[in-house]
């Protein structure tokens, strides 16, 4: 195993915005290098730690703060932690940030017209509808990230191995690896 | 630091029989030793992680699950976690060990009448007086491990040194330290 810090890669942005595809490439990148890292997602963290929560924004702040929670535990044992979640609200991200060793706060910056276009799951879709509510972009805001640390333009699928590179040349400026 | 495999030493047992108590002398001492150890007990994942839970049957299974999952990532990266919960019922002492890696059960066997004298938190008494329901040992059932890895008797303050060193003796024979 290589000598290497715990750190967070905190991967904020619109559902769609692409944090998921960008954090898993970041993550098989640096497995193959050797590093220990977790990456969190959505869908892991729903099945086993967040079940019981919604879209109000005392649920979301719940949601963020078991994440960060986690995130913290793994990070202050030398783990790599790569995590995916809208976190739309500004004091989640500094809630988070409190949290965790060596936070790194990555704004996965896609126009919402994009999003909406790729809408994957089809929730934006339903969100138009009213069949969804307080659904991030359309009817609860995103604040954006005054100062991440870094910015990714996620609306091009080709650029995730070049954002892959600015992350881990990020990790090694920073000596986390 | 020292070269180790993940594990999870999962103490169960009723409230009052010390296993927070022994759990720490552990945590110390492997701490001392150089391992990377972390303790995970109902204080600390109750306000980080199980805030909306109350001790339904429903509730309790789900702050297994919670803590479990977390416990498994742990291990799953090469540390050792020591988590101390009541956990009374069998089936999920079984979900916990499916979830982690290395998992160690231990009973820490303390007659009820002696927990119950000890009342740390006062729990028993309002147990008794009615003013919480569902508790431990008083009106919900602790069901005994029948084939734990280790059992510790927690009657005595003065053999924690010595439940300590059983239990690292333990972690050395399966060459999990």
């Amino acid at each position: 195993m290589k000598n290497q810090q715990g750190f967070v890669l905190w991967l904020t942005g619109l559902s769609g915005a692409g944090k998921t595809t960008t954090g898993k490439a970041i993550y098989e990148k640096l497995k193959q290098k050797g590093y220990k890292i977790e990456l969190l997602d959505g869908d892991k963290i729903r099945e086993n730690l967040t079940q019981d929560l919604g879209f109000s924004k005392k649920d979301r702040n719940e949601n963020i703060k078991r994440v960060s929670f986690v995130a913290g535990l793994l990070s202050n044992h030398q783990i790599g932690v790569i995590a995916c979640f809208i976190s739309p609200y500004k004091k989640q991200r500094q809630m988070a940030r409190n949290f965790c060793k060596n936070f790194v706060e990555i704004h996965i910056n896609t126009p919402l017209n994009i999003c909406e276009k790729r809408d994957i799951k089809g929730l934006y879709e339903k969100a138009r509808k009213g069949e969804i509510q307080k659904f991030t972009g359309i009817d609860d805001p995103y604040e954006e990230p005054k100062k991440p640390d870094l910015v990714l333009d996620g609306s091009k699928k080709e650029k995730i191995k070049q954002n892959s590179k600015i992350v881990i040349d990020f990790l090694k400026e920073k000596k986390y690896i």
